[in-house]
C-alpha cells in the first residue's frame, strides 16, 4: 500500500477567489504510481476552503462567489474580533478537504468538474495538502 | 488491501430530488467483504451532490430541498448563461463526497442516517461511484 | 495497513453548540500508531455533524452558530412534524464527517486548526467515530 502526502502552495490575491488546483493535484497523484485508491486534498486554514465544481466556464465560480457573499453578508451579528467571521462561516460551508478516486494513476473527475482552492480572507499565501492512498502498482 | 470502485446510475425525474441510495452502496460494500475501512461515495457531477441525513420520514429532505431554494434563490445575480447557477450553489453547500466507516462488510451508518443522491438541476440519468479501501477479510 | 474505529461519546449541553474534540481525536490516532495515512471522523447523527474551523478565540464558534441560525432560521416552511427541520438543514450545510491526513503518529491540522462537533438539535448523548487508515509504523 502507499499512503503519502505532499503540500503545495497557492499564493491568492485577492479577499474572494476560487483558483483552479486540478492540475497540482493530478500532477502529483500521477507521481505516486497507485493503482487504485483515494485522493484526498485538505487546507489546512480555517477562512478558506477546498471544493469540486465546474471549470470550464468562468462565470461558475463567480456566481458561486456572488452568491456566498449574499448567503454570509460581510456586515452582520460578529463577534470575533479580527472581522474575517464571514470567511469562516464560509469556509464552514464549503468544507476544509474533498476526496476523489484513483484509478490507473488518475484522479477520477468527471467532464465538468474541477478542484478549486477557495480563499474567503484573502490575499495571503496558502497551503494545500494531498494525500495519495492506496494499492500501488508494483504491488498488483 | 482492497482498494475497488463500482460505478452505478441514478435516474432522476424532478429538477430537485433526495433520491435514497444507501441499499445500493450497501450491496457494492458488501460484495467487497472488507474487514474493515472506509467506503467513500462520490458524484462526478457539478449540479448534483451527495449526503448523508434522515430516512425515516420523506418529509425531512422534502423540506431540505424548500430550504436549499430559500438559501440559494432560482433568481439572483447570476452571469453563467446556462441558466443553472443555483444548483452549483447548492452542490457546494451540499458536497460532492461522503465518506463512511466500513465494519465488519457493513457500512455503518447511524439509525436514522440513509445515504442520498441530491439532484439540483434534474431530470437527468446521473452516476454514483464508491469507493472501498481497506482490510480485506481473507488477509485478517 | 492499519484500519480501525474507534467510537467515543460527546454529551451536548444546548440546543446548538460547537465542542472541540481535537483533544480526543489526537489521542486515538496517537495510539493507533500509524505513520502515514488518514483519519476520517464520522458523525452517526442527522441533526449534528463535524467540521474543522478555529479553536482559538471562542467567538469563532459563536458567529458561525449565529450565522447558521439566520441562514436557517428556525421558523420557516417545514413539514416535519418533529419540529427539528432546521437542524437536519444545518447538517447538511456543515457535513458529516471531516477526513485529516495522519503522519508520523499525528493529525496533521492547521496553526489555528480544531476539529468541532457540531450539535443543533440538543441537548442529548451523542457518539462520535474516527476511522484510522494507513501503514503502520511497524510494517516501514
Amino acid at each position: 500500500m502507499v499512503s503519502s502526502t505532499t503540500t503545495f502552495s497557492v499564493p491568492t490575491r485577492r479577499k474572494n477567489e476560487m483558483i483552479d488546483i486540478t492540475g497540482s493535484v493530478r500532477d502529483i497523484v500521477r507521481r505516486h504510481g497507485i493503482k487504485s485508491g483515494i485522493c484526498t486534498v485538505f487546507v489546512p486554514h480555517t477562512t478558506a476552503a477546498v471544493t469540486i465544481n465546474e471549470n470550464a466556464d468562468p462565470d461558475v465560480p463567480r456566481d458561486i462567489l456572488v452568491a456566498l457573499e449574499r448567503i454570509v453578508p460581510r456586515e452582520g451579528d460578529y463577534a470575533h474580533s479580527e472581522g474575517n467571521s464571514p470567511a469562516h462561516v464560509k469556509a464552514l460551508l464549503t468544507g476544509s478537504s474533498v476526496t476523489v478516486t484513483v484509478e490507473a494513476g488518475k484522479i477520477q473527475l468527471g467532464t465538468w468538474q474541477g478542484i478549486f482552492f477557495c480563499e474567503f480572507d484573502g490575499p495571503r499565501n496558502r497551503q494545500v495538502r494531498v494525500t495519495v492512498l492506496g494499492e500501488s502498482a508494483a504491488s498488483s
